[in-house]
């Protein structure tokens, strides 16, 4: 099978709806600064209403990593569900638009389209609050198994586990991928994702089934239950072929069966809103993974994406990445 | 009656819908740079499935002039149609959560909520494509007696000039203005407006219906059918007690019974997206104007809102509007 593509992701399709506000609004609200949570659509509604105005900016993590795989020039395929609204169809564009194949079609029945109610902080800082939808619906039906096997690496997002019907296509997924040869990446996500799937994210790993792992500081310490950045990097080094543990201000450290490199962050023109700095770091590595790079390129690759992504509101890139890597690495 | 509002606004209720082109795409499309056109669901959604990702945000002109009045302290009244959707609800969130007093029913039925597809350029100039969806739909019973006559200044949008309900809900507006004694502010809006219903605005400003008249250089020209700007700062003058002429990067002339003013711009931080520019020198100078400020204050006033919202994207206030008026008058 040819490589049609350089990453296919399956995760929630979702689009943001992005506030300013104070630090006292968290307080008030009594919602952890930074923290990502996960909401029903009447808190949604209560939420929403007490919100300043927003931006509505199409999101998601796996999806705001294939958007940014296609800024870098790769060749990326999203699957997700929206419903058939407004927003489901501001998010199918906006994903079209940026030049990823998408074509999970949209749910006629049922909740709306998801979204996540972000409040950014004067500091830059985001605190999500994610009512899923139609996010939850996305199935086996919607992995099809020839785009599958046409994908050099197939990127799962740690937030689809939750609800059983994500998780089949996650399943399913993963098998195809794994008779195909092909790359299976993971991202954890969030500490409360690892909280919720601790033993089944483990379990992938020491079953072999995941080649390429992405968490951030917390995250990899969560999943051992440590404290210790170096026991959690060892853990993960041990289950998986190539980890990558992201430290926000601190860079990143990637580790695999020959070594350890050690990047520093990229620094950003100014810092306006954090939210997608995670999945755009993996959008710049797996962008430098798929075409071979080194893996202290491929870090670098994702420092770039991730000091851009930064500078505005909003997950997805707004600026020329391609020439923003090209001016490091040449 | 006491003075609920400093200002009732009447516009066209709309979500941009906000997408960064090179000046090649609007080439390709034939759309005249910097034009503002009407457009019909058709055209919208075959512009719509051409444009890059977007960044949906409220708009709507007289809609972000009631924004920025609330932004600056005032008290502001919104009169304007959606439809009982996404965007919709958006644009009733978001209006709200700026202060603005909004009660206008949504439409249950008929064509969509009133979206703007704009293009910005490189050089931040904005090119407008609307669809009006359920804006046409305002009418004389969503104009409140009690809140008219509640209000110091009653505002007009020229976009409103085209159907016949939103030209009833005007016309219930200005005869109870009238009668209460409450001011009457109109603004061109856009030449092909004044192209449209020259003879309509012209007839509005001779009978004396108009207390506060807004245009930028181009409009006031067109009105006059002059290619001279003293010629037509000379007819509006004539024929309106205060008439304001914004220039772009020249700033702007305020005229009234008693002789002249001219401001400056003030110098934006930098210039990102120049929708909503002219939306936003209105809010500062009715704002002035309602606090019974100087006429070249006003106008100050108009040229610091002015410069805050080309300095983002979306045609909203984001920073702190009255601390900026401080720095500047105290």
């Amino acid at each position: 099978m040819a490589d049609l593509y350089d990453v296919l992701a399956i995760g929630n399709a979702i689009v943001d709806v992005i506030a300013s506000h104070e630090d006292s609004f968290l307080e008030e609200q009594q919602i952890p600064k930074g923290s990502m949570r996960l909401i029903s659509a009447a808190e949604a509604a209560r939420l929403y209403a007490c919100m300043a105005p927003g931006r509505e900016i199409s999101g998601g993590s796996a999806a705001n990593t294939t958007a940014g795989i296609a800024a870098l020039g790769g060749k990326a395929a999203f699957v997700g569900r929206v419903s058939d609204d407004q927003l489901g169809r501001v998010f199918a564009h906006d994903i079209r638009a940026a030049g990823v194949d998408y074509r999970t079609p949209a749910a006629t029945s049922g909740p709306p389209t998801g979204q996540c109610l972000i409040i950014v902080s004067p500091d830059a800082q985001r605190t999500m609050n994610t009512f899923l939808g139609s996010c939850q619906e996305v199935d086996e039906p919607d992995v099809d198994e020839a785009m599958v096997k046409a994908a050099k690496v197939i990127y799962f997002e740690g937030y689809l586990w939750d609800p059983p019907a994500p998780i089949r296509a996650i399943r399913k997924a993963k098998a195809i991928a794994k008779a195909s040869g092909r790359k299976v990446a993971l991202t954890l996500s969030d500490v409360f994702c690892v909280e919720g799937h601790r033993a089944d994210f483990l379990a992938m790993m020491k079953s072999g089934a995941v080649d390429i792992a992405f968490a951030n500081e917390n995250e990899a310490k969560s999943l051992f239950q440590t404290d210790s950045i170096e026991a959690a990097i060892e853990g993960l080094s041990t289950h998986i072929p190539l980890a990558i543990v992201t430290r926000s201000e601190k860079g990143a450290i990637v580790v695999n069966g020959h070594g350890r490199e050690e990047v520093p962050v990229t620094p950003a023109a100014r810092v306006l809103d954090t939210t997608g700095a995670g999945d755009l770091f993996a959008a710049g590595f797996l962008s430098g993974y798929t075409q071979g790079r080194s893996l202290k390129d491929c870090a670098i690759m994702g420092t770039i994406a991730a000091a851009e992504v930064i500078e505005h509101f909003g997950a997805r890139p707004e600026a020329d990445l391609q020439a923003r890597v090209k001016a490091v690495l040449g």
